[in-house]
């Protein structure tokens, strides 16, 4: 790992929470932002984390950038991922090294990058996208993350089936996931995941219609709130509080397990004794 | 990976989102709940996902265990650290293949296993704990999920100083993180990263205090809602709608970066111009 | 207003935010909690905010009742609505001195006596409820609150219409809320305001569905979460942080105003160029 | 209530939940939006809930505005209170028809006006503003709502002292609120009610400690999260989700209780004995 800032390395540059930038050091050029530019002749040799003041005396702070910052600011565009909802996914669905992990709606790479860093160095990532002109820019953001040897994309339709089978987890981010529900379970092996993540309840909806018509179990359903807090300087004190404006939805996410196919009884389920408003862990 | 159930399996049970236990599959005995008992020998050599009648005619589901359930359901004792937290603290942080990482407060081994997941093959969490009992039991949690090679516990005050050096992350769960500022300070590599995750607003406040004197940059606080929905029948429909129960407050999550002691012209900071109320992109 | 505590004085007990009693004072007799039990006479005569230990020793506090504790207190049963979504619908729909208002779904009254609180002296809340036996108990808790002169209770189904014209709001807790629609319209007068509670988003869908249908327009829907926090001592500071458990869902509250049957060259509304993610002023 | 559409008539015009004016009709003139002009002789005389198109072509509604749009519409200017927090202030402090309040930090009086149109017909409101300028601005509103008989504006610091005693609530929304708590005491009736409306933590911490040392007892404090849900058109569905930006933060709220001088036996308080994780009613 580099101390020292070098032409050609990859940096972060930090003015507030929201104002942040990932640059490649370009010798002998600049980087405007509408709080002044700095020259990149004046961090190199420097170390990371180091200040430095733009023309108009801003302070920016430089930082290597985390795998976080690569995975979400190198390649957002099409199908935004949060942060907060790709890594829930990936534990909650238990992705981990030598995962193998269907995904549907590729969009330009974001959920897949964060998938495909995950499941190294045994693991891999199937990436279905329809739209040729998305997929080239997600292999695009791909290859710059260095990711190529844990991801195989599909310029296909998943809904013409799922090449793989035994696969641990199928993770979807399409307007009509309840259509792929009957190929997620031929691709998955025995108790695989079904991930799905939807804007709107009616998606949810029927998608758990699908998943309950085609045997699969354990349906669970969350949604996730981030509250950024806000840091102020008051007199002497520094005083933090929530800040005024969040997002306050991104999607729904849905969780299934697949079930075998073993007949048993009766089909009665236990849905109606659940708990009118049982308490979950969180987990 | 094995597709039909075997003695000494560990397998997840699942009722519904609250009742679901993770066990180990033992020929000739039986697993009690309060919904009836299941005797293992009904369910080995039947496939995973099968679905089952308790003593009671209850329906239960077995399914292969995630890593999650593992990391989650055998660890929790002490320390309760939540799905969501610590998988937004990995990838906030930038936790992955190959990361050396410092934990502090490891109580059970809750967090320290999810980390040590997810730093495989390459990498190392180094669990500070200076409570032995915690210890011990850390320990054998880690060695039940075979994820010793990527930890090295230190049964000491991490206040007393860490031992490493030119870590990518220190994590912290302590009554006092702001104590540990200086010391996570000197372990960190360049621009490396400071989590502490604490229930309260006075210890975020005091820590925030710390960080801000002790150089470090880029200080960030979140803190997270997981909202559980539930599915219900009404007639024909399959209903759903937010659980009326939720956790409401887990923790405040922290995070800061290390910044190099380069003097620069003025230490006026920039804190006093961020906008009151800037919408935060999410990461 | 009474400052000393005399028989028959209705009083809150107060043991913390959760443990607290509205009962009316009894000569002679006592209050037994699960946290001891204190005797009347030993508080007849003392001024109002006065404390007393239980027998077991914990420590009492004795307030007069707000309103707000008379609503919420005396008639909790069959509808809960909450204080939060009570207010919000009071304020949002403009009801006040001299409201005329139309509830359907009484239940036991909880809504039905903030409206006839908050209408008076004026004002009239006319309650219809289907159940002769919710109806007998609403009776009774409008009567304790002495509401009765601004409310007129109907034991009939409101699908088969409403008696009243000309009303200023009709608020309905039904079931099928959509149904009500059409009544609700020729029961309003001009420009006059729907409101809907309901758990289900489904509910919510059906509800708007009807509302478009129907000549009804500035359709809003809205939830809200109530955090409460607590008070914690450590050490010498008190501490506090959001509560670890919360309410995470009562319902959803739908709005909407009458429109005229002023025909309009096309029928086409503003729906699809609203902005996908307009940040809402809260009111 | 006038049904056509008058000369002078206050309206409210409605394009969207966040683009909505209200305005007073005036004979030979338009009124301009960025969505296009309407002119009000166009709707003079048509009945309230028209519907009328702009220059542009959108689709404007013509309604009546409520009490809430009033009071909320009309008055925004320096302390913005947010209908979801000052209706829960409304009901919880058991404000109401007969209410003597004490209201300082009135600003251009948006609570002002709230707390007034609710203590009619027998109550009144004191209002305390330091600042001269926001007074006439918020005497102006007061004035235009027809309120002013139920007011009594007082440009004076109240920390000097409330004049009024014997009061019901005092409720405060200022920037120092613990300061004020000595005299806030003093002006309470018996087991009266104390309220503050702060942003940061810290206000209410140090709020707190004055109210645990000057005898206020039953504090209790809330966040309020008001999530607006939107409406969008899939193909011939009606289609609903929480819209992606939301207000996340105004300000906590803190409620107390005046509390007796009656010497009780030791001063020990119930604090620790309070269970961690509590679940509230919602009340």
């Amino acid at each position: 790992m580099e101390r020292r800032i070098q032409n050609g390395d990859y940096i972060l540059i930090v003015y507030d929470e929201i104002r942040r930038w990932l640059v490649q050091v370009k010798e002998g050029e600049a980087y405007h932002t509408n709080k002044g530019f700095i020259k990149f002749d004046d961090i190199i040799g420097k170390p990371l984390g180091v200040r430095t003041r733009t023309s108009k005396g801003h302070l920016f702070s430089i930082f290597t950038p985390t795998a976080a910052d690569f995975l979400f600011k190198a390649v957002r565009q099409t199908q935004i991922i949060y942060p907060k909802d790709a890594s829930f996914i990936l534990i909650t669905a238990g992705i981990g090294p030598g995962s193998r992990v269907v995904e549907a709606g590729s969009g330009s790479g974001g959920m897949t990058s964060v998938l495909a860093f995950y499941v190294q160095p045994t693991g891999k990532v199937y990436g279905y996208e329809i739209n040729a002109e998305f997929l080239k820019k997600a292999q695009k953001n791909i290859a710059r993350l260095g990711l190529e040897p844990f991801v195989e994309f599909k310029n296909k339709d998943v809904l013409t089936g799922i090449e793989e089978v035994d696969v641990d987890v199928v993770v979807l981010d399409l307007v009509t996931p309840w259509e792929v529900v009957p190929v997620a379970y031929s691709a998955l092996k025995a108790a695989g995941i079904f991930v799905s993540f939807s804007p709107t309840v009616v998606q949810v909806e029927k998608t758990i219609e699908a998943l309950r018509t085609h045997n699969f179990g354990d349906i669970r359903i969350y949604e996730l709130l981030l509250r950024p807090w806000q840091l102020s300087r008051k007199r002497e004190e520094v005083v933090i509080r929530p800040q005024t404006q969040m997002i306050g939805h991104t999607g729904f996410l849905t969780f299934a397990r697949k079930m075998s196919l073993e007949p048993i009884e009766s089909e009665e389920q236990n849905l109606e004794e659940r708990p009118a408003g049982g308490a979950d862990s969180g987990e």
